[in-house]
């Protein structure tokens, strides 16, 4: 297991993870692209995506992870915790501040911002 | 939106993807690898892990993705279905003989079986 500095060192280390939400009272996993702001993981998506619709406040799951399959080495970092939903235009333009584009091309975006309630992650050594 | 049949094409492309599952009542995300087996996804994973626990006969998601920063292009596909179990020895050998490794080395292991019941994907193409 890895402490959580080491787990928010990893998290900045990479640029898309995948978020955990739910459709229709299923679960499903889709790639997203993030950066992390204070202790909140905000991912970009279009206003009336699916993500969008699935996260409004719900707790969520986010995921990070880096692997060699050749050497069967690697690490991921799991976040959890509460989401809101940011649509205001003003708030809106200060994330899009930081650069990262939906995953998904969308024509309107918010951003979901995911507050890093808990935070776990493993590291793999070789076997 | 991909087609189906292009879905399970890609499945079998890879061998790496994130499962979510509950944990204590939480969603959370882990890297899992993976197989093909009929109409099954097919996980290995250690018998006493949070994985095996959250998954017994739960319906899953599982994901699969590539993903080139540079271009921003890529794909990925979510499978969502019933899961079972896996751990009567007979069934783990024949399973065995896959050859695919726990993504979290471990003494002992049965297999998640997730049946692809709902197999959606979608390709990014460079904006």
């Amino acid at each position: 297991m890895l402490d959580g500095a080491e787990c928010r060192r990893l998290l900045g280390t990479a640029s898309v993870g995948r978020i955990a939400f739910t459709e229709g009272a299923m679960p499903t996993i889709q790639p997203a692209s993030y950066a992390l702001r204070g202790d909140d993981v905000v991912i970009p998506t279009g206003l009336g995506s699916k993500m969008a619709a699935g996260s409004r406040g719900a707790v969520l799951a986010f995921e990070v992870d880096e692997y060699d399959l050749v050497e069967r080495t690697g690490w991921s970092v799991t976040v959890i915790g509460p989401s809101r939903l940011v649509i205001d235009p003003g708030q809106v333009a200060a994330l899009d501040a930081l650069g990262v584009h939906p995953w998904l091309p969308t024509t309107t975006h918010g951003y979901i911002a995911l507050h890093m309630t808990v935070v776990s992650g493993r590291r793999i050594t070789s076997p």
